[in-house]
């Protein structure tokens, strides 16, 4: 089943322990995916996330997009460059985003007209032009741009959609093909030497041996198991290095999430890695990783740290409350993280109910390395062939 | 001229270079102290805040006070221990804040009654009620309980504000003797010992040789070079191991700031330490410092990098302006702090045109390190006898 891209090492029962090569780092996988929105993983400096233990990072093609936009990035290197980032980034293709943030879109065959959720400016995203935008931007791995369907929805609003997607992969797969040689850190430019010059191992390779980056489909289908497996089956049909299953964690029941994963990856080659998109909670990716899922990216550690929801060993912390206030205990007693380390449960309900910006930073660190932590716990399972698959 | 609690190294015309020894550090002098308002210097970690070599930093009474509240702070180990700070720690008397952040304030011979600026509740800060306040709040250096005279006044009420603040801090050291004993971190408690085990050369010191907190007493006088004698001889002659500067920077010509610092400078004694409160800029603490001022704090560095106003070897830098949206250099060519190491001035302008929480984080970063190493300079110069005084 090992190819050069995607090597899987071991499996058990459902869950696979592989390893990723991408252009800027070798990824182990099971991989949880920390989200960078605008080129910054919130509050929390590359230095951190880098001495966390992520490999790989998302970044919101529909943001970068708006701002600073594509033609700045890819001037400065492409997001590596821009954001000094040494390691992995993939790219969603902003089509998630256009749907659930930006106003007023119209959607036809040719693509999506959408305002500015900032401004209210008027832009167009298609296939064509979500593609060129992922390689200004210069991620290790891109998205193909896909519609996600609403839920709920009717049968026939699944199946236009998913069928429209599927002409969307095409056409994505065709103008990346043609167009992959222009991503910002290939070949001989400044910013290619640039980036071999800081001697990072995935720096070296990637203009020698001509690695560039890579394009996923999606399978999209609503909450149908039967559009889900022809759009499996069409993505495949037209051929990509790694799948996503796209169009989850919409407002379905968790239940509904879990049975569509499942059939989902019953159609999906066993050879390729499989991306799970926008989930979940701690327990849900170590669900998911036992499945077979891959990848994986959520908002959730990030997002849930700036509202004061912290999760530990021994559950979910809303460092807010009264009763922490005189808590002399670390967050985590079980948590090896820098934050659980230093600083009691006293001083971060202090930050957060005095509104301080450390309270965003430390909370981030802790939460980003639960997620991370248990992703590797979930790799040293399969290893070691405990995992509960 | 040298005494165990400060001694005097070197000088070179006005300037000194000095070493000063506090329960939990020893402090090469002139430094730049700092401020961590509410037990955070605003958006960074304590762990970043030591790699940028701050050897002490400030917290304000008047703001702890309110929230988490002295008994909470004393619970934790004090102040220390709270915000598990290893280093030095300065507090304010409150006297500033509550003359310039709180409402409806009645000073009468006994204190001041004010109401929070949170929540409006009413409360009473009198010479006594300060000093408690810093005891439990167990910073190394505590301040005398001031009147902070406004700008401009009359000579009358200059004079009547620099009498009342001596006759504060008659009461202030009064009451400091008395319950001195009470400070958290000292003696067998809990708190002790844990510092104890923290292992830090101060630590163990502390509770072994029966260190404890040292009071400064506050000189004020307005504007008027005979009423900042006539309260320097006051203060004298009650009695401190350091003596401050206070009530400058509330308004007046800077001209003014300085010809009231030098004179004030001449009637202090030569062999205790100097403050100079809430000063200044860079070039107006490289300034002072060779004016003989030993001490200093201001919030200008991390409020400025709030505000994306960056210092710079090569002056001011406004880092939202669109002339930096595609400059891939440094900040600073001349900073070897880690924010010019690794980011682009295009880059941190992103973070602040997106409201990023990065970029208050980073920015903080790099004037702290600015300061920090300005003073570092002054120090050097001083050592090698090019200081100009």
């Amino acid at each position: 089943m090992a190819d050069r891209y995607f090597e899987i090492k071991k499996t058990q029962g459902t869950a696979r322990l592989g390893r990723l090569r991408t252009p800027h780092a070798e990824i182990e996988t099971p991989v949880f995916m920390p989200v960078g929105t605008v080129a910054s993983v919130k509050a929390v400096p590359q230095e951190t996330v880098e001495e966390l233990g992520a490999q790989i990072i998302l970044g919101n093609t529909y943001h970068l997009y708006l701002r600073p936009g594509v033609d700045t990035v890819r001037k400065m290197g492409g997001l590596h460059g821009f954001m000094s980032w040494r390691r992995a980034i993939l790219t969603d293709s902003g089509g998630f985003q256009v749907f659930s943030l930006s106003e007023l879109r119209k959607v036809n065959e040719d693509g999506v007209t959408f305002r500015s959720h900032l401004d209210g400016s008027s832009h167009f995203f298609s296939p064509e032009s979500a593609m060129g935008a992922q390689i200004g931007l210069g991620a290790d791995i891109i998205m193909a741009f896909d519609e996600c369907t609403e839920y709920p929805a009717e049968r026939e609003r699944m199946r236009a959609s998913m069928e429209m997607t599927a002409r969307w992969a095409e056409r994505s797969k065709k103008y990346f093909e043609e167009h992959k040689n222009e991503v910002p850190w290939r070949g001989q430019g400044e910013a290619a030497a640039e980036l071999r010059s800081t001697g990072q191992p995935g720096a070296a390779a990637l203009t020698q041996n001509g690695a560039t980056q890579a394009l996923f489909g999606i399978v999209q289908g609503g909450m149908d198991r039967a559009l889900r497996k022809e759009s499996a089956e069409r993505t495949i049909e037209i051929g990509f290095p790694g799948y996503a299953i796209g169009g989850l964690s919409v407002g379905e029941p968790r239940e509904l999430t879990r049975e569509i994963v499942e059939s989902t990856l019953e159609h999906l080659p066993k050879d390729k890695p499989r991306y799970l998109m926008g989930v979940g909670t701690p327990e849900e990716i170590v669900e998911y990783a036992n499945l077979g899922v891959d990848m994986m990216d959520c908002v959730l550690p990030t997002r849930a740290a700036r509202h004061g929801l912290l999760f530990t060993s021994e559950g979910k912390v809303s460092i807010k409350q009264a009763r922490y206030a005189q808590d002399a205990g670390p967050l985590d007693p079980n948590c090896g993280c820098r934050v659980c380390a230093r600083y009691s449960r006293a001083y971060l309900r202090h930050l957060y109910a005095s509104n301080e910006v450390l309270a965003q930073v430390l909370n981030t660190i802790h939460n980003l390395n639960f997620y991370l932590e248990t992703m590797r716990k979930v790799r040293v399972g399969i290893a070691a062939g405990s995992a509960v698959g």
